[in-house]
C-alpha cells in the first residue's frame, strides 16, 4: 500500500484528515478507503466545491427580473390540439419507434427513503389487483409500444431501455430484472448503468468521513446523467444503434407514458433537439420547477428562485404567466446529447447545492448523527442542458392522465402508494369508459361515471352529504392490453363489469383474460 | 288527549303504525309524539315522498344532452379582470353595503357528522393561533367590512346577518353566539331562523320511527331555506330593513368573503337577480356540481347526474366546457327572493332522495341500526331556484383564495382542520408579502416565498430532494385589521417577521397588535 502518494494526493486537495484514522485502520479498512481516495477525483471535487460556495451565496438571489414566458411557437397542449392533429403527432412517433429510432432512458439513481423502502423505488408494489412493480408496468408499456409499432408499420422493431442506476440502486436493480426475465423485453436491450457518486463536503470545504474508512458520497444529481453518458459509452451505443430520439424520465411516475408517440411526434414536427412535457401549474404557490426563458435561454425556474410575486404573474387567459410544471420527461435527439456532453459544455453545468444531515465521525472515531444541516450535498440537474438548445418544444400534458409521482410513504397527504394505485385505477375506468364499458355492483346497479371520493370539495356543492359514498372502482388494464386506451372497443363495448376488474393478455395465447368479481 | 284525532290523521296519511306502541307509552311520551304529529303535516310529507319516488326512478337518467354552456355574457373571472375594473367592483359593492342595503344569509342546519363533532360547525376551533372559531371568523368579516364602508362613506351602516339553523343546531348556536357577545356585532343584527324538519320514509312510503315515541326527522336540505325565509318573517325583515342584496353561503368554507363588494358588485353592475360564485373545476372527475344551462334555465348539475364524456368535453381554449364548480356561495336580489318564495314556485322545487342508513325501531319495539339503506331523507337544495332567473351572474374566483371547506376529521386526505388552517394562514401569508413584509428564521436567514410542503409534486421537478424541508409559515391576521388583504402596507411593508406571527386589533385602542416568536 502506497501511503504515501495517497497523503500527497490528499495534501494537494487539502484532504489530509481523510486518512486521520488511517493507522489504526485494519488492512481490509485501509484498502477500501484508498481505493475511495484513488477513484475519487479530489482536486475537481474540491474545485466543485469552490464553485458551489459561489451558487450558494447567489442562492438566496431571486432572477425574477430575468424571466421571460415561453414562445408560444414552441407550446403545445394535448387540451387545445384537435384530435386529428393528436393521430398525426402519434403517427410521426410510432413511425420513428418502428424504425427503431427511440430509445428510452430512466433515471433511477435515487434512493426510496421518503417512501421508506431500503429497496429501488421501481421495485415498489403500489397495490394494484396484479401486484405490478413501477418496473414491470413501464417495462410492459414498451413492450407493448414495440409491438404496436410493428402491428402499424409490419416490421419488427425494438425500444432500447437505458437505467441509471447509482451506488444504491445498481445491484438490486440487475437482479430484479433478471429474476424477472426482463418482464419479456430482450436483454440487450435493457441497459443498465451506473452515475458516479460525488464526496459530500462540510461548509469548510472538507470532505466528510461517514466512518474512519470511507468517506460520504452521494449520486451527484440525476444530471449526473452527462457524465454517466460520456463516460459509460451510452452515447456510443446510442450512435451504435441508430437511435435519433430519447425519452428521459424519472422512474417514480407510475403514470409515464414511456417513448409516448404523441410527445415523440410532436417534438419531431417541430424540430426540437430538446422538448419538455408539462402540466399546468394552477396555483402561484404550488411548488414545483417551471420551464421558461431567462435571459434568452431555456431553463427549468425551482420555486425556491423567484417570488410569488413572478408566481402570481397571469397572462390575458387568467392563466398562471409561468405555467409549464416540470414533471421530469424530456425529449433529447441523440446528436444534442452528443452536443451536451462535450466536457466543454457538461463541466459548464453549475452543481446545486442542498444543505443536508450528514452522519460523521468526529474526532474520537465515533459516528454522529447530526440534528441540522452540518454540510452539502453537490448535484447537477438534467434539465440545466436546456441553456444549449437552440430549438425546443413544450408539450403540456393532462396531470391527472400522465402525472402521478411516487415519493411518501403511507399516510402522508400526498405522492404516496394509495394516491398512485388510484390514478392508475382511475385511469383505467376512463379508458374502459370511453370504450364503451359500464360498471355495475353486484346486484345490478350502475355506478356512477364519478365517484364521490375522487373530488376535491365532497359534497362542497350543496353543503350537506347528498349520496352514500362510493368506493373507488378497482380495475386494471394490462399495459400489453393496451398503452393509452386504445383497441379497448372489441373488449369491453357494450359489456358491464363488476369491480374488481382486471383485463389482462394470456402470455401464451396474446388473448385477452378478463377477471372480475366472482369470477377468476 | 285527543287520540282519536291523531289516529285519523294518520289515517288519511297512511301512516296508522306511527302509533303502534301508544298504549305502552307514558304521558311524557305520549305528549312528544302527539305534538310530533300534530306539528307535522303529515298529507303534504307523503305526497313528497311520492313525488320523490319519481325523482328516485329518473336519478339513474343522465341528463347529458339537456346541458348547455353558460353564455359569456353572463361570466366573468378574478383572473381576467383587469385590477381596475375590479376596484370598480368593490367600490360598486360597497357603497350597497355602505347604504345598509347587503345582508349575509349562513346556511348552518347541518350537523358535524363527518367532522366527528357533536356541536354546530361554526363552533370549530381549526388550531389557528388565535384559536378563533369559524363564527368568530365570519362575524369579524362582517364587523371589519361594515368599518370600511363606513370609512369609505362616512356614514354608519350595518351588514344583518341572517343564520339559519335546524333543530339540531339551533340552541349550541344562540348559546354560543350570546356567550361570546356576538362578536362585537349588534345583537339586533344577528338573527337565528330555523329550519323545518322533514320525517324519513322507508322505500314502502312508511314514516320511519326512530324510537317508539319519535319519528325520524331529518332537515330539509338547505333549499328548505325558501320555505324558512317564508315561515319565519325573513322575507318580511329583509324588507323592513330595505335590504336589496343577499349573499348565501354555508358555514364550513374558512375561507369566505362575507358580503363580498366584488362579488355583490359584478352582480350588480350585471344587473343580475341571482348569481353564483364558483372556482373552476379543472379535471373531469372531480366530484363537484357545476353551473351551467339546462333546457335553456340555470342550474346546478351535480356530477353523479352526467356521464364522464359529457365531463371530459373542452372548450377551444383548452378548459373544460363545464367548469363553474358551484361552492355554495350565492347572491340574491331581496325581489328575487321574493319571487321565488312565493308557495306556487317554492312548490316546484323537487325534492332529492338520498337513500340513508336511518335507525329504527323494530315490531318489538327494538332500536336497530341498519348496515344498508333503509330509507330516504329528502332535500331540496339552494340553488335549485336559480331556474327562475332571468337575469344572472357567474363570477370565478381562485381556490386558494376562497374555497376550503370544513368537511372531515383529521387523519382524511381532504377538507380536514388542518388543510383549512394553512389554507388560510397560506392566505395570510400571501397578504403580508404582496404588502411588502418578509418572513424570516430566528437566525436572521429568510424563508423563501414558496414552501415546499404546500406543493403537489414536492420536488417533482428534479426527482430528488433538493432543499431540507420547510415548515408552513405560521401567520394570522385579524379579520378586524384587514378583511381581503387591504390596509397592510403600513402595518407590515419592509418589516420582517418570524413565524408565528399574529397580527391583532387591540379592542380599546384599536391599534394593531403584532404577536410574534419570542414576543408576546
Amino acid at each position: 500500500m502506497d501511503v504515501s502518494a495517497l497523503r500527497q494526493k490528499c495534501e494537494a486537495a487539502g484532504q489530509t484528515h481523510l486518512l486521520q484514522f488511517w493507522d489504526g485502520l485494519n488492512e481490509t479498512e485501509q484498502a477500501a478507503l484508498a481505493a475511495e481516495i484513488e477513484h475519487t477525483d479530489l482536486a475537481e471535487a474540491h474545485d466543485f466545491f469552490l464553485s458551489a460556495q459561489e451558487t450558494m451565496a447567489e442562492a438566496d438571489e431571486k432572477i425574477d427580473e430575468h424571466l421571460e414566458p415561453l414562445e408560444s411557437a414552441v407550446c403545445g397542449s394535448v387540451a387545445r390540439t384537435s384530435p386529428e392533429q393528436l393521430t398525426k403527432y402519434w403517427d410521426l412517433g410510432l413511425s420513428a419507434v418502428s424504425k427503431s429510432e427511440v430509445a428510452v432512458l430512466l433515471l433511477a439513481g435515487g434512493q426510496g427513503t421518503r417512501l421508506g423502502v431500503a429497496y429501488p423505488k421501481g421495485m415498489y408494489d403500489v397495490g394494484l389487483p396484479s401486484g405490478r412493480t413501477l418496473y414491470q408496468i413501464q417495462a410492459e408499456r414498451i413492450l407493448k409500444l414495440q409491438r404496436l409499432a410493428e402491428a402499424a408499420h409490419g416490421k419488427q422493431c425494438s425500444i432500447p431501455w437505458y437505467i441509471m442506476t447509482s451506488e444504491h440502486t445498481k445491484e438490486a436493480t440487475e437482479k430484479f430484472f433478471s429474476s424477472h426475465n426482463h418482464f419479456g423485453l430482450s436483454q440487450e436491450n435493457v441497459m443498465l448503468f451506473e452515475q458516479s457518486l460525488l464526496p459530500c463536503f462540510d461548509f469548510d470545504g472538507k470532505i466528510i468521513l461517514e466512518t474512519k474508512s470511507k468517506m460520504a458520497l452521494a449520486p451527484a444529481g440525476n444530471g449526473g446523467l452527462y457524465k454517466a453518458l460520456r463516460d459509460r459509452g451510452v452515447l456510443e451505443d446510442l450512435s451504435k444503434r441508430g437511435i435519433k430520439s430519447v425519452h428521459v424520465y424519472c422512474v417514480d411516475n407510475i403514470l409515464v407514458k414511456m417513448a409516448d408517440p404523441v410527445f415523440i411526434g410532436f417534438c419531431l414536427s417541430k424540430g426540437a433537439e430538446c422538448g419538455a412535457k408539462v402540466v399546468e401549474k394552477t396555483m402561484p404557490k404550488e411548488a414545483v420547477g417551471v420551464v421558461c426563458k431567462v435571459s434568452n435561454k431555456y431553463q427549468v425556474v425551482e420555486y425556491s428562485e423567484i417570488t410569488l410575486r413572478t408566481a402570481e404573474k397571469r397572462a390575458h387567459d387568467g392563466r398562471l404567466l409561468f405555467n409549464a410544471g416540470n414533471i421530469c420527461n424530456h425529449f433529447f435527439t441523440t446528436d444534442f446529447l452528443h452536443k451536451v456532453c462535450l466536457k466543454e459544455n457538461e463541466s459548464l453545468l453549475k452543481h446545486h447545492v442542498a444543505k443536508k444531515k450528514i452522519p460523521f465521525v468526529d474526532s474520537d472515531g465515533q459516528q454522529q448523527k447530526p440534528t441540522t444541516p452540518n454540510g452539502i450535498k453537490m448535484e447537477k440537474f438534467v434539465f440545466d442542458v436546456f441553456q444549449f438548445a437552440q430549438n425546443f418544444g413544450v408539450w403540456e400534458v393532462l396531470r391527472e392522465d400522465e402525472f402521478s409521482p411516487l415519493k411518501n410513504a403511507e399516510g402522508q397527504p400526498k405522492d404516496t402508494p394509495t394516491v398512485c394505485r388510484h390514478a392508475l385505477m382511475s385511469l383505467h375506468h376512463r379508458y374502459i369508459l370511453a370504450a364503451g364499458g359500464r360498471f355495475t355492483h353486484s346486484d345490478g346497479s350502475p355506478y356512477p361515471d364519478i365517484q364521490s371520493n375522487n373530488n376535491i370539495s365532497q359534497n362542497g356543492s350543496n353543503g350537506q352529504q347528498s349520496h352514500e359514498e362510493e368506493e373507488t372502482i378497482v380495475c386494471e388494464i394490462s399495459p400489453l392490453v393496451s398503452y393509452s386506451g386504445e383497441g379497448l372497443e372489441e373488449i369491453v363495448k357494450g359489456k358491464s363489469f363488476t369491480p374488481p376488474t382486471v383485463i389482462d393478455l394470456d402470455p401464451t395465447t396474446l388473448g385477452t383474460v378478463i377477471s372480475q368479481n366472482g369470477s377468476n
